[in-house]
């Protein structure tokens, strides 16, 4: 049956209509403006709904549940979202609402809606849409402004025993060592975020005379207009300044990345987000760095490190999965 | 029913008849002798087995079958142990051999064997032993020469996906940091094994004058006498150098434990191992520490920090317990 992916936003919200091959027929997607009440953006969360499936041709009736990305950190028991930063929200009870709206907006009285972590659902859309398939226990980690991740495990999503679960972001790699936005010193984000990237290749710029990273920068001083793109750029023309850089930044994420293979031995690890489109650049040094540093060595099994392929619809297309696993 | 649990050791095997209220009823214990060739340490397994049986007046066909906890890397399907460096195996089909000695040697022709991690059973056996029913998740960490790890999610034992995962000693908290065993630098293991206390505790008493640990050590210059429970007795009385030292080591055990709930958000964690004897030094300083600095604060589920109070039955019973679970 067809089903019904969001994903909750900053500044989108993002949804389709998922058919049974895991493939968007229908895309959709609405402003969240986050200033406004919780209860607005849930009501536009079901117009966007019902766009959907309106052009979908179909009625709430044909799909078999909705499933939602949503930031932060989720009961996925009740569907609530306990806490987000991202868009300030606080103990909202997502999936009770919206299927109120809904039901009182259609004449579908029960509809299925699950929510889980947006990273969760990005995870779960990699997995499902892997052409190796087959494949039923996978790691994602989302290289981004922080450090999101999701975690598969035999075909399904494991989200911690209790909520504020699965942060592998939030793994001290670094004791003492740089300051996190979750309050402790030396977590993985703080380290492989692609903020973090570019934070330390501005470092690195300033401190030199001649780096390509300056040209890229732009016109500020302060180098403020340097981008992830730009130090994958740097790196691919082999600026001196930025490979560096990128040489310790894989340094650390093949750290983290090896700290997550001896824990969980997953078949795959997904690294998703902008600094992935230079994948080809990250790829042998980081499954070198794994094989030779996993556990065990060569009796255990050392997961392929693979690019998260599917973007932004992973996030729709996991989303929608959530409505398929239990 | 009851079951049988063994404990193979580097030094002892460890058996027992395990009832239905996990209780051990008979003990037994014969010494394992790792020179020998893997069969006839898995002979003499056999004739313990049949040894408890006796004692306790039942015959094999009286058990619902055999637990047990192996140290190394376990592939938990076949029973093997892949690779342990502890008593120096390598692929033996432990589960396959002594079931077919025991089928051999008895009128009872099939009888499950199952293998796990020693750590793993341990962590079992603390779960079903724990007064506070209930508890569906935990992750034990046992504080000896190196750092053990049993995980429990959902009332079951987690593994990995594949061999060679939930080594949670071998997560690197301080990266390019202490040697560990494993050829990583900077592994949990290398901060908070009881090895590594007592390394930290010689060095500082080296570099004092004045030191109770330096009088407990007793006569050789070197320090080499110190062990754990000196340690343990020195923070006891308020030993300047030695309270030090292990304010040092609670806050690396901290560390590792808050990365641990950040990941599996448990509902507790034990922590075994000699030096637990000391766990009254340790508990609110953890529990304090976790509080704080755990991923999401006061919003998320922070686990309770207990000592495994069931020592060596806590393994004979979580092997005997692997019978339960599938």
């Amino acid at each position: 049956m067809k089903r019904v992916g969001l994903d909750l936003g900053g500044t989108y919200i993002k949804g389709g209509i998922v058919d049974e091959e895991n493939r968007i027929i229908v895309h959709g997607a609405t402003p969240t403006m986050t200033e406004r009440e919780p209860e607005e953006i849930i009501r536009d969360m079901a117009s966007l709904v019902k766009k959907l499936t309106e052009e979908a041709g179909i009625t709430l009736r044909d799909i078999a549940g909705i499933g939602i990305g949503s930031p932060g950190t989720i009961d996925a028991g009740s569907g609530k979202v306990l806490y987000s930063n991202n868009i300030r929200w606080e103990n909202v009870p997502l999936a009770e609402l919206l299927g109120k709206m809904l039901a009182e907006d259609t004449d579908c009285s029960v509809i299925k809606v699950r929510v889980s972590n947006d990273a969760n659902c990005a995870a779960l859309g990699e997995l499902v849409c892997d052409t190796d398939s087959g494949v039923q226990s996978a790691v994602l980690l989302t290289l981004g402004t922080g450090v999101g991740s999701g975690i598969i495990l035999n075909g399904k999503l494991y989200e911690g025993e209790q909520p504020g679960g699965a942060e592998l972001g939030h793994m001290v790699i670094c004791h003492g060592g740089r300051q996190c936005s979750c309050g402790r010193k030396g977590c993985l984000e703080a380290y492989v975020s692609a903020s973090a990237l570019v934070e330390d290749a501005r470092q690195a710029a300033r401190d030199t005379e001649e780096s390509l990273l300056r040209v890229l920068a732009g016109e500020e001083a302060d180098l403020r207009g340097l981008n992830g793109k730009h130090v994958i750029e740097a790196v691919r023309k082999k600026d001196t300044v930025a490979v560096k850089v990128f040489e310790q930044y894989l340094e650390y994420l093949g750290c983290g990345i090896t700290n997550i293979i001896n824990i969980f031995r997953p078949e795959v690890i997904y690294l998703g987000g902008g600094i992935c489109e230079g994948f080809e650049l990250m790829e042998e040094t980081l499954q070198k760095y794994v094989k030779q540093n996993c556990f065990g060595g060569e009796i255990a099994a050392v997961a392929r490190i693979k690019k998260a392929a599917h973007g932004n619809d992973a996030g729709i297309i996991g989303a929608a999965a959530l409505i398929d696993i239990e």
